[in-house]
């Protein structure tokens, strides 16, 4: 029999299950499920047709099941199977028997057993995919993006969607017991000033006007506190229109708290205990109790950075009192002159060095000095020949350099050398493989400085956000010298990454203005910007503060994902589109009209 | 000692808890507790002095505590105390006491103690609030939502709030029993093509490009089907830019649900499964196992709406028939004529039953015509004269109508008809106190048509959204007589809204074509709207289909509101601005610059 001449309806999709009943999982039946009547469904992964057999592995989102068409149990079925090709989706009915001698697969959960068809019905064909619904297959990520719903078929991406759903219902779990309340907070609402850029939303009922896609829900949250809300979180989505960097998403996903009546210290523990909960509950890690903590400046000092990767050493060294006297005038003139020792970095090669060079100068480095301890004990440099005696015998004391390391400097204002020397650091623990992988090393960055100097706008402006509150015995400095000032802000960092940060926010009246006064805003300006919080503030605000965790991130180390699109069902590209949908697109001129706007003229280049 | 006399520190708010731990909410301690060191915080609900004595109710999320501050206490704290006003937040450490004899208030959890203050810290001031934070009193709704953060203090408010975090949290645990999984869509997507009006996003990256808010996750919970992610629901936000009716907010919540390899009875076991959970784990009510079901046209029969409020008879009866040959025109030329029997309606005066025509008249009615019985049973009517005898025979008997009824008639265009008598049904259910309040009557609505004509357009519309599936025997009824094809769709129906609707999905490109061309949707015009859609049908869908409830309709019937903004922490207006912040608002030129849009310039009379 052709196929042509098949019964047409025999090898039809059929559009209804026509009361059909799943009974399992691709991932449930084992040795002690022998003999019983199953129905599977699911998706073909492989037919390997082999003596007169037709055998399907059968897949799920669970797991996968091996299914047999025997001519001799049933020939009208056997022959309709003929007809199916990889990730068509099926139902079978049949039995579970054990695979013949020799055939187990230890490796399954199902190796055991097998399915002996009784009756199929074919739920749907496929073309052929453009790559195979497989782990070990590499493809080109815009294939994947725009193949996102073949894409999340492969076991490993699927995976990361069962923890991320099963991290969220831990951190609701560990959040309901300790009697916070999820509160929605809007996603129309009003742009930020003192924030990132804002997504618009322009309004048709308000013309020339517009809503703001929140960059958080900070003021909410607060608003929530002042209503006497006492405890809120929200696994929320919050928005930023910046120009996006590996692990950045125009749209991301943050677990917003936020308590009344507490200090740093309460909302510390009970930010790590999720943390922990959710590590332990998720990936059955114990996380240190109660984790580390190290001042903003110390991480400064020791690695350069404030989300210090504490999975390996590589400490940077301060040399600048070394130097302060020093003939060489680039470190003696510098603000910060550091040094990290790399041991056994003396085998980098010139074009490595030349590499980190440039790698540094992403930081605003003007160069990479460096000195490679020979393993006779003689120091290879392009800079020695500028040190005193004194100068070299400090060096070699103070690094305790031993044969075979090279030592890394960084000379020049604080923040270049540190961010140089801290990114360079990371560089070299992946090339020395020093990073302890399956290491999670989580550590409080506390004692940030309130403001930072933004040479841009010639003012100070809020390191955290303007709602942050100062030491109680700082507001004096706030007043007099207001970068010196000490916030009561706190991040969790974990393997370099930050995960979470917050604060205790300003409650009264008095802080925020004197806030607002240090960043240069008048009251005047406070009122027309901040007008509700300043309003709120003078009805009984409670002292509160809280902290917000990036959840794609989270489930990016939790999983060991190397990028956040990974975590994300439907990730934007670089340039902040969707290749599936295609999103953002060009919208017809009269949706336009009715929201009173128009476009401006593309430039002449275009 | 006067108030300047005093130093000024013992008054002061301070910045930090300086070490106290709030030890017990406000509704926790009774005679238990007695003798026992407490720390309470909160807010002043009144201030009674007494005897020498000063009384605080002191407030929280949770309830009320009465703290006693005496002078022979503490002499110094007592003094202090004078300055307390309501909503002032304060902590006070004390001894838990019984009240004096006869002093016991049975009404309130802590009623039978109350605390003897031994220190006392100010955390916060207040002016006096716009309006008092009670229950009782009746607030302009403008003045609560500016000041919202007053307003959700008070108590019935704040159980809303406590309940909806319930439901969630009772929905959820409820899915994930049943293996779904909670899958984050984006909200930065696609203009959808046929559905309502968008709200769009300027894309600054790719100027000239929009993204449109999602109106509900509809496609990517298909595409996550098609990725085999079996079985999702997420409670999300959707989005729909339409003018505002009283129960409708620009921003709404949405839980959404999508399943596969399941029918029609699997979906709705699931999702009664669901609500009768819900009911029971928040409000301790049990709704019926399995609910009730009503096919659409049965729905319109007997209540002339698809959304039939159970809790009250007064049905519909149609007369079609009965005046199909009658002298009387009006009913004669009309394609529907229905009767309603109110019993004990005669008592309606003249003046509220041209209210009621006034009512009709909304729904496209052209009169209301009625017919009083007197106690003598004689009918009292302006259109009786043109009734034949057997006519008023026939009606008599099939209206069963008794002395002290109404009857009211409403003859017209079969959707006018039905429309204006359903909806005036529920106006009489509540003037005659039909409604039986604090009864929840769920039931299914189901067989909807697939199609409805847009007389606008002057094509077929989809009346769920164009992925819904037609019954397998319908495809040919699609081809030949769109209008007739009944759809694979379902609403859950409650008190006479609608909290939930869904339908089996188009799995099949086949199918989808077939749709989108009853739509007049050609193959070319599907391919440039739906494209991922049409291509994700080619690469194995499996069959499946799902369900969405909205959130904010569920919990308002869950507490009993009137209003969907008592269920929403942060509502739109009827005009869709939010008075708390004043969304939407104008934003610097530089930011539309940045987007590549303008203003167009306003009408002359603005």
């Amino acid at each position: 029999m052709s196929e042509q001449e098949r019964d047409y309806d025999e090898f039809r999709v059929i559009e209804d299950l026509a009361g059909w009943r799943r009974t399992h999982h691709n991932n449930e039946l084992t040795a002690a499920d022998m003999d019983r009547e199953v129905c599977l469904m699911g998706w073909v992964q492989f037919r390997r047709d082999h003596g007169g057999l037709i055998f399907l592995d059968l897949r799920d989102r669970e797991g996968m099941t091996q299914v047999v068409f025997n001519p001799e149990d049933n020939a009208t079925v056997h022959e309709r199977a003929h007809a199916i090709r990889p990730e068509y989706v099926v139902a079978v009915k049949g039995r579970v028997r054990p695979r013949p001698e020799g055939m187990a697969n230890p490796n399954m959960i199902t190796g055991e057993i097998e399915i002996e068809v009784t009756d199929y019905k074919l739920l749907n064909t496929s073309e052929t995919p453009p790559f195979p619904i497989e782990d070990r297959v590499e493809v080109a990520e815009n294939l994947r993006l725009k193949y996102r719903f073949l894409d999340l078929r492969r076991p490993s991406l699927a995976r990361n969607f069962i923890l991320r759903n099963k991290a969220a219902q831990s951190v609701r779990r560990y959040l309901d017991a300790l009697g916070f309340l999820e509160v929605e907070t809007p996603v129309l609402t009003k742009s930020t000033p003192e924030g990132a850029r804002d997504f618009l939303v322009p309004s048709r009922v308000n013309q020339g006007e517009f809503y703001a896609l929140p960059q958080s829900p900070q003021l909410f949250k607060q608003m929530l506190m002042v209503a006497g809300m006492d405890r809120y979180f929200q696994i929320v989505k919050c928005f930023r229109d910046e120009d996006l960097r590996a692990d950045r998403q125009p749209e991301f996903t943050q677990i917003d708290i936020e308590m009344s009546f507490v200090d740093e210290a309460l909302i510390q523990d009970m930010a790590e205990g999720m943390v922990r909960t959710l590590f332990r509950e998720t990936i059955g890690v114990n996380l240190p109790d109660p984790f580390p903590r190290m001042t903003f400046a110390d991480a400064m000092r020791d690695y350069g950075v404030d989300k210090p990767d504490l999975r390996f050493e590589l400490k940077h060294i301060d040399i600048t009192d070394v130097f302060k006297e020093s003939g060489f005038k680039v470190f003696a003139s510098s603000e910060l002159v550091k040094v990290m020792v790399v041991p056994g970095g003396a085998e980098l090669s010139r074009k490595e060095i030349d590499e980190y060079t440039k790698f540094v100068e992403i930081y605003g480095s003007k160069g990479l000095a460096w000195i490679k301890v020979k393993e006779d004990g003689e120091w290879q440099s392009p800079i020695v020949k500028f040190f005193s005696e004194a100068e070299i015998a400090t060096l070699r004391e103070r690094s305790g350099c031993k044969p075979g390391d090279i030592l890394f400097f960084q000379a020049g204002p604080a923040d270049v050398a540190n961010a140089a020397l801290g990114n360079l650091r990371c560089e070299l623990g992946k090339r020395f493989n020093l990073i302890r992988e399956g290491e999670f090393k989580p550590v409080w960055i506390t004692d940030f400085p309130l403001l930072e100097w933004d040479p841009d706008e010639k003012r100070f402006v809020a390191r955290h956000h303007p709602f942050t509150s100062a030491r109680p015995e700082q507001m004096q400095v706030l007043k007099e010298d207001p970068g010196q000032a000490i916030a009561r802000a706190y991040d969790i960092v974990m393997n370099g990454f930050e995960v979470g940060g917050g604060s205790i926010r300003i409650h009264t009246e008095e802080q925020q203005e004197a806030m607002f006064a240090a960043l240069g805003i008048g009251k005047e300006e406070a009122e027309e910007k901040f007008g509700f919080l300043m309003n709120a503030l003078r009805y009984g605000a409670p002292p509160h503060g809280g902290i917000a965790f990036g959840l794609d991130r989270l489930i990016m180390i939790l999983t060991g994902s190397k990028s956040i699109r990974d975590v994300i069902a439907f990730p934007k590209t670089q340039k902040a589109t969707c290749l599936l949908t295609e999103a953002p697109s060009e919208v017809p001129n009269k949706q336009l009209r009715e929201l009173g706007i128009r476009l401006r003229e593309k430039k002449k280049e275009e």
